[in-house]
């Protein structure tokens, strides 16, 4: 039976969609650089199931499969490949269990970040990964891409918070990974493995996360500075100091005024680069270490309707600017103390070019989201290129949360070198013989 | 050329140890019930060039090769396999680097837990994974196996702090995986996968572990109980009420009656069964839920010395027992709320086979080490067996933290399946396709 007819006989016929402009509007992430395929089909599955069938039906066929959640990547993971099948996991978006006891939840690939927040907070829980696309984005695509967040420099990454998934394997088969014990060295990680892998070693059906006690809300303490390397010198101050906020984050001017243009917040008569921070113990040493560094201005508050308001627009800064044209997003990790480094090249790389690049940062992690307001692409793309070399040089990484993707496989095979590459791609091959799960990304 | 002479012009000569009385000695760890084989020589490399040599040439010539730290595992998984080649690490044991901004160490292999502990110390910095075999394993088993340990309840396990690895392959290339920096997403985390695989996938060279700052000394919250089973439901409604204790250990009559006539303690007048809870903010909610689970006695001090007295007897439990007579020790770790089954399920089996097992527990993840004490050997492994089994039927894993080893390999296949160890397989013949790593471990 040819593929076509064999799905059809393997799936209820509303699962399939052959609209072309349906596939299409599902064929790419939020990656506006990165190119896409034409992918055949698109599938809808209801279930592990039907997941299962539709990879064991494509391994034996040798068509590729596409895994997305809502598609809100920035690297062009989720891209269709030609002739693939894209497969959309955002119908199975059940939270299937919340274990208080156990602190742990399990749920389908499709449920929304926010929307699992929202169910464990009922129980006094909390799921701390928090990507700024947390109202779209899907635990299933959080896993996928091991997506961080403001809260990760206290509490970590998406990874740190996966007990176990169950997974559709290369070859079709349904697996359970892990385990649902707060502890356990039963084999391999291969739970790991698959968290980052971007949908390349297998397909998540399901996942059991790990959740913490709601914590009390912390103080917010916001610094303004007069340059970018000012602010970065704040950071690396905090480093130095050895302070431990729960987040601290970077906002410069292009972004501030991009969500007051879209949002008139006024936010950039507060400075040219703010820098937001979360404790709820060391509030008066980080403003000192803000002030040390030579903050313009600096405060800290309880008050949670202007803290809130701050942090929101953290978050809407790379939607505001994207309102406002085609952006290149960059993210790239570097030694905390190298922050100021880093951003001070980032500048001279942009005005050297004549290109803009805003800047949004995780900025306690080293995570710096350099956005390139990509009015000539080729002068963008030379940006682009010339920040992942700058923050190998500084012993950085070329993707600290967003993926490779398409658009860092150069960076990360520089980044990696051919012995590394090679063991990546002799587990690829361990894991997915016949090649189909997203082929031609990551490695 | 032969393997022995190749090695020898590989080596400096005192690198290789040809006396069988020492290579007996570096031949086993500390599961005494677990079977090891006659090695064919002993390899105290220098440095990671010369375990690249060593594990080159054992590619070369199909020689098997077994990794060890301090040889403190309770799985058998350093036990030497026939004609194989011991490499032992002690010898790398500099820290090479302590990084106090990025909040990191970079250590080699045979760094003892203890003594990067204390070099971290002097700069108020932590390394939380604090194994019971602190004093003396290394930092390089405790990868291998992914150590846990007291802390583990709130701070998580040895795979939470290693950032970044050197290690050799399987084809004796010397590779660095993961990072220096605080995220970093760029290819499937091969550093994830080796910690754990106790030295079937690579020989850890190096270790880059992320630290944490040195808390303030919580207070220590004390129960006794009359029972096992009502200190399980201690556990279970310290679970049940969402509290989260840095640590909660226990240990049973057994255990305190074994330090006593060793170290005169007098901790078995306390009761039966002692809870030990450590927490900074929730020491009168903890007493709380110790109350009414049912203590006969219950109390927390801040009092330091008194409080690192109970945490030493905790440690000193497995040697005091261990110089009653062989000790089988099991290691499983359930849901938390069904700690009280599993442990009257413990106990049933000890009495229906006429078999003493002690117990001490990292109680609040769950993770127990039941102490089979083994005067019938045959009777002591039917109950070893007996619990694998229960551990399972309740949901958990059949190793919380003592690694697969050999004493584990059976209840591992039970607990993963067919597809998932046949995953398992794939991935140890991508990375050591001539099957020389520790073979006939894990898988």
């Amino acid at each position: 039976m040819p593929f076509r007819a064999a799905l059809a006989a393997a799936l209820p016929p509303h699962r399939i969609v052959d609209d072309p402009d349906v596939i299409a509007a599902y064929s790419n992430d939020q990656a506006a650089w990165a190119p896409a395929g034409k992918a055949a089909l698109l599938v809808r599955p209801a279930d592990a199931e039907e997941v299962r069938r539709v990879v064991e039906l494509c391994f034996v066929h040798r068509v590729p499969v596409v895994a997305r959640g809502a598609g809100t990547g920035l690297s062009g993971g989720a891209n269709a490949v030609d002739e693939c099948v894209v497969l959309s996991l955002e119908g199975m978006n059940r939270v299937l269990e919340i274990d208080t006891a156990e602190q742990l939840a399990v749920v389908q690939p499709g449920v929304v970040n926010d929307d699992l927040r929202a169910a464990v907070a009922e129980h006094g829980l909390w799921y701390p990964p928090d990507p700024a696309s947390s109202p779209w984005s899907t635990l299933g695509g959080n896993a996928a891409t091991n997506a961080g967040g403001v809260c990760c420099l206290k509490y970590g990454v998406t990874r740190d918070y996966v007990l176990g998934l169950q997974v559709v394997t290369g070859e079709g088969k349904l697996v359970r990974l892990g385990r649902r014990t707060r502890k356990g060295v039963a084999g391999y990680d291969l739970t790991a493995l698959m968290i980052g892998s971007e949908g390349t070693l297998g397909v998540i059906t399901e996942l059991t996360v790990r959740l913490l006690p709601l914590p009390r809300k912390p103080h917010t303490i916001v610094g303004a500075f007069g340059s970018l390397v000012a602010a970065g010198e704040a950071v690396a101050e905090v480093a130095r100091r050895g302070l431990t906020p729960d987040a601290l984050e970077l906002v410069d001017r292009y972004c501030l005024q991009a969500v007051d243009e879209w949002k008139n917040m006024g936010l950039a008569d507060l400075g040219d680069v703010l820098l937001l921070a979360r404790s709820s113990t060391e509030e008066a040493a980080i403003q000192d270490a803000f002030d040390a560094a030579g903050a313009v201005f600096s405060t800290y508050s309880t008050d949670e309707e202007e803290a809130e308001a701050l942090f929101a627009a953290r978050r809407l800064a790379y939607p505001a600017l994207e309102r406002l044209g085609p952006v290149l997003t960059e993210d790239v990790c570097v030694p905390r103390a190298l922050v100021p480094e880093m951003l001070a090249r980032i500048e001279r790389h942009g005005q050297a070019h004549g290109v803009h690049v805003a800047n949004i940062a995780h900025a306690g992690d080293g995570n710096l989201h350099p956005l390139i307001i990509a009015e000539d692409p080729a002068k963008a793309q030379i940006v682009f290129d010339l920040i992942i070399d700058d923050c190998l040089d500084l012993g950085g990484t070329v993707t600290g949360e967003h993926g490779v993707g398409l658009l860092k496989m150069r960076g990360m095979h520089t980044e990696l070198g051919q012995d590394v590459l090679a063991m990546h791609r002799a587990v690829k091959a361990a894991l997915d013989p016949a090649g189909i799960l997203n082929p031609g990304k990551v490695i």
